[in-house]
């Protein structure tokens, strides 16, 4: 049983923060700055180029990827680290698209967070051939599947709402009509079990700077099925995922299984970064964490309802449905988040009416859900958020 | 004018190392430590999600890439920064490709670095037309450009022999053939004088762990000539490139400018390694380093071509076409290389027989030059590579 009163003590928080946004940006893990120390004077700065040797940089993505994979059921061998997210999710759906070249449809839903929408646009744009972009309602998203999809790309859990699809079920679908599946697991990873090998599914991507906790821009990850890495022939096809990347072959040749999905030189000072934050999933059973999550989500639901009913509820009513986190909708939602904020409750908002609170059982308590709910009470009761209105600066541009 | 007897105590150099591999791996600059620590603990630790606004984490790349930009002659509002060098070929290569759709070829040289190469095949592969990738000798770019081009793309000093390619006259050659022009500055950016806005060339990109020396897997920096940058319908739309990112739009559209070539969430940690890494610029004029350049690169062509007439020089011998690195040919370059490395020489070596070292007045002296020579001569004359080749572990994989 994993003890939560203890892995709080893993975080740097500041005094004073009730901080429920770590699904936007988690926060600091106190052994990542000695870490990063370690990294810059030691390895970057006493061993200089012979550092991707003797610190064995060069094979840091596929350690960290390992890490990762445990946390989403992924089998040895299957996950890769580097990039952003956003740039994951173009090799994915590109590999799919190749996959399936008699295929057009490319089915996604309004739940999905808007880079992935972008890049498949992208993506479209610069095929320039027939490719359509379907964007459904989340709930309508199995009846768009059908014969003409080449692939199906998902958000597991929306990032406004935290509604989370039903992962088995839709890469079943996906399979039954022969379209491949990509899960961004943004919202998932560290938040949620996730079963990449009993879904079944073909792709999954997600960032790191979540509920992962390496940091603003931390890099992203990529799943590829074992049974398809030897078929995807990159569109990324970056140095470092060829089959001999210091040969210096004219030619590319792609690496073997999921190294081929490395794009260029890795970010090592923040790779390093993630590999520290991770080392609290060591002490940690992600079964346990879903179960305080769900606590934690069910106890500020009730708390906030029974004091502020003129909040809406946006996310799930059915724990089983959400992520780790609870979405309000409230007309004055930007002001109101930002008299929390100022008050020492952090959560954020997100256009055009939703406030977003994030529960990282790793360092939230059940103590931080009621003090939250007080304060929310008096913004939101003590109509604190029309000064709020005026006093903050425009947090988003 | 620059005072290169101050500048080396902004390294924080190991004793009794004498580092000519800056042209792979730039050193630890001694503020990056400390800058890391403020941004990990004051920033990401202490403002959390609020440092995007707070400690303006959201404009780190347009403003790293302002002053990288004034390195490289380029204007104001032209460079951004962000991913891998890699990718950022990828977005220079799919844009020119779609500003020149009626056109085929892209034009480069077995110069370019193989990443270069490889970015340029997958997206061939990708876009699933008649593309073809022209790979001539350097001397014979020019004259492989036609009217049938639609990108040159080159990098500026060829990382093996150091050879610089003329930037001007082919930028010029291609434009008169109706091409655009990429030039990768990889090896330039912080070596010799770039003047990408005289030389009118359309797009740049550059890495900035070389003579930038912003750490292992440091930001990318990519520019697009003014004239052109509202005409960019980028390949990869991301996100932190949409006109408004914070408006989640479910439909793409690009932001202004410069901007619309940022991708994903941007690596704010290793930006700001860049950022304090640049901070040296401020003291030191272009024209200055590379006239130091060239003096400690002809001293120690004279010193070694005098104690080793076994080595053949790779480089050219005119100062004038070669940029800040010196490499010559030898059959045991490989193990003459350990022998050195473990003698506190540290150079590099890139198969099949190329040994190279990279001048940074930044930090190297005409002193170490003279001491790197009799290393040498001791390790080549004494033949002590040949034990060296059995001692010394296997550096490249």
């Amino acid at each position: 049983m994993t003890d939560f009163s203890k892995t709080r003590e893993f975080f740097d928080l500041p005094k004073g923060v009730i901080y429920l946004d770590g699904n936007s940006l988690g926060p600091l893990p106190r052994n990542a700055v000695d870490r990063m120390r370690h990294v810059m004077e030691r390895e970057w700065g006493a061993q200089l180029i012979r550092a991707w040797n003797q610190s064995d940089w060069i094979t840091l993505p596929a350690r960290v990827g390992a890490r990762i994979g445990r946390l989403i059921g992924a089998p040895k061998d299957s996950v890769t680290t580097g990039d952003t997210l956003t740039i994951k999710v173009y090799q994915a759906l590109a590999a799919a698209l190749s996959l399936r070249p008699d295929r057009r449809k490319i089915v996604s839903d309004n739940g999905n967070f808007p880079t992935d929408l972008y890049m498949a646009e992208g993506l479209i744009r610069t095929l320039g051939r027939d490719h359509e972009l379907v964007i459904a309602e989340p709930e309508a998203v199995a009846d768009a599947i059908d014969e003409e999809t080449a692939v199906v790309l998902l958000t597991h859990v929306d990032y406004r709402t935290g509604q989370m699809h039903d992962m088995e079920a839709v890469t079943r679908r996906a399979h039954a009509a022969g379209a491949l599946m990509i899960w961004d697991l943004a919202h998932s990873a560290g938040a949620v079990p996730v079963d990449l090998s009993g879904c079944g599914a073909d792709f999954a991507v997600g960032c790191t700077y979540k509920y992962l906790n390496s940091g603003p821009g931390g890099p992203a990850f990529i799943y590829v099925k074992p049974a398809l890495q030897e078929t995807v022939e990159p569109a990324l096809s970056g140095w470092m995922g060829h089959a001999k990347p210091f040969a210096f072959d004219l030619e590319y040749r792609a690496a073997e299984g999921i190294e081929r999905m490395r794009v260029g030189t890795p970010p090592v000072l923040h790779l390093s970064v993630l590999d520290a934050a991770l080392d609290i999933w060591d002490e940690v059973a992600i079964d346990d964490l879903r179960r305080c999550s769900v606590e934690l989500c069910e106890r500020f639901i009730a708390g906030v309802e029974a004091a502020c009913p003129q909040l809406e509820l946006a996310s799930p009513r059915n724990a089983a449905e959400r992520g780790s986190q609870i979405s309000f909708r409230f007309s004055q939602g930007y002001a109101a988040m930002q008299a929390l904020i100022d008050r020492g409750v952090i959560g954020d908002f997100r256009a055009p009416d939703i406030i977003r609170f994030g529960f990282a059982p790793l360092y939230v308590t059940a103590e931080d859900v009621d003090k939250a709910i007080v304060i929310l009470d008096m913004v939101i009761n003590q109509r604190v958020y029309e000064e709020a209105r005026y006093q903050t600066r425009l947090a988003v541009t």
